[in-house]
């Protein structure tokens, strides 16, 4: 029997934390669609202690203004569910709590269309000291189903940066 | 058949939101040992976007004091499993977000002792603009109902704050 996602989500977040503690690295998370999915999934797995720093639930959008620093105008151009705006808040969380990474969540949980955007819209951002980048799924399913592929998606963007390059891509 | 603690949580958040929108106000909240259980089971309840701003899960000690603005010498005195620090945690996130009550959680999940406190021993406070309060609970079982139990305690807070007063109260 194939894991089921929050299974594959627990496994993975074992994986980075040892990947993490061994790197000297820590991570800080800002949720909105997840609503705090990304963060317990990441505190319950063994280690979180020495690498996770926190994370900020930026559920209003004003929120994402005034606590993590994403720029106004581009919020009230694009709205909240956007590419731009997942790099800043992953950028931004990254520096109010002072980790070596920071990982973002935004996007429609659903049932009903959000700030113009359907259901399953999600964008995963993810910032180092020196560069941002963030990707786009459409997901398929419930809320639940929504917001557990937004925290799968994530935690396989860390793991993606953290894996040692193969030696023709050093 | 009682409803689970997971089932009263829901149904306490339910009511939650909907005082809080009858009275125009709104809640953020500060995690330690809830890990974001505490804004996952505000944010599952309909309702959430409109008196919901947000919240900070505060994992690392010095995530407290830098972002919740927790006092630093009340921190390396009492440790941050202590009724004062869940007071700041409550009022700093109100302040950080904007919000008309904090609402906090700080203690140990478990399995092992931590910061010198025993594993159940949870803190809860709230905040509002004119005072502040928290309460002790020594919750028994693992980690999981250590925090629901945190969670749940955390929803009967609010609500009792929100009811209105008997006329012999007031």
């Amino acid at each position: 029997m194939s894991p089921t996602p929050r299974e594959q989500c627990a496994h993975l977040a074992r994986q980075l934390h040892a990947a993490l503690a061994a790197a000297g690295s820590t991570l800080a998370a800002a949720e909105s669609l997840t609503g705090g999915l990304l963060a317990l999934t990441l505190t319950e797995a063994p280690g979180a202690s020495e690498v996770f720093r926190g994370s900020v639930t930026a559920y209003a959008t004003d929120v994402k203004a005034d606590v993590l620093n994403v720029d106004r105008a581009l919020l009230d151009a694009r709205g909240p569910v956007d590419a731009r705006v997942a790099e800043q808040m992953a950028e931004g969380v990254r520096g109010l709590m002072g980790a070596t990474y920071g990982l973002a969540t935004t996007g429609v949980a659903g049932p009903s269309p959000q700030d113009g955007r359907d259901p399953g819209t999600v964008y995963i951002a993810f910032a180092a000291a020196d560069h941002s980048c963030s990707t786009r799924i459409d997901a398929d399913g419930d809320r639940h189903e929504v917001q557990r592929a937004a925290v799968l998606r994530a935690l396989v963007m860390v793991r993606d940066h953290l894996r040692p390059r193969e030696p023709h891509e050093t």
